[in-house]
């Protein structure tokens, strides 16, 4: 009964896509360790560039910079 | 000084709801473990269905499926 | 299907009281909100005492200074 | 490679503030534990006031309360 | 840039298999999505049995009732 | 009420490294948000080196190729 929580930047992700990472994630949890697709968990939460940093600096400022 | 996070499918929870939310499990863990609510955090966090997976499919296929 | 994520400082929670924990916060989702208990998932973290702080300093040094 | 999550109740925090608040921690990290900036990650997520509970009620009820 | 966390119970994963859940989440990642596989993080937590609840009861509970 | 989690390999950071860092990370917060130290909490989570990804592989794998 694995939880998974992804984070990834506000970036336009698609439902579509949300819905192929789930899968895939709970498709590798499932054959590399038998975990049960019907009680693994996967919540994807998007954060804002100005509120994720790297480096010191954050994402926003990374991308205004170039 | 227990901090708990609870996420929950963002469905129109009230304000009401979560408030007797935070007051339950700050009870519960008063009364169990004797921790001190003054100290106690409860973060809510609403997640969208298109973002939430369970089976590897995500809440919102699910239901759309019936 | 919610996630509850508990954090404690360890000072010897005993697995009965980690048990009525559990079962007294999945009450608490289902009785305020309708949540399904069979797709409530409660974890219970336990951290050091000298990896927490509040108030700026661990909270083994406030213990310890009594 | 810290990871750093910090949550805060959302009250108007602006972009600088949070950059500042990202490389302030980045920084206490690179001098304290000689962790590289290049890969410290830290994002700041705000909370609602309705959704953030200490001492058994939520935020928003306290303020009102004054 | 994402930043993934999967919790487990603790039932012996070796670090073959962490290592491939690794390596299978990242390439999930990057398929789907296009992320960058050198800055995904993904941390794997392993939790004891009486510390992880479904249903109302730890896992321990469910297990030993067979 | 700021809540900070941090998350760091486990590599033997001392019990005055983190106390230092919870120090620093609490006056980052007080000083650029005006958060209350008195009501900000810091954990620090050390993750094995087996159970830590960057680039689709473990930091442990990492490290012994050198």
């Amino acid at each position: 009964m694995p939880l998974v929580n992804i984070k990834i930047t506000r970036d336009g992700a698609t439902a579509e896509q949300k819905a192929k990472v789930i899968e895939g994630v709970t498709n590798v949890l499932r054959d590399v360790m038998g975990k049960n697709p019907q009680t693994t968990f996967v919540i994807i939460e998007e954060v804002d560039c100005d509120s994720w940093g790297i480096g010191g600096e954050t994402v926003a400022m990374r991308r205004a910079r170039g």
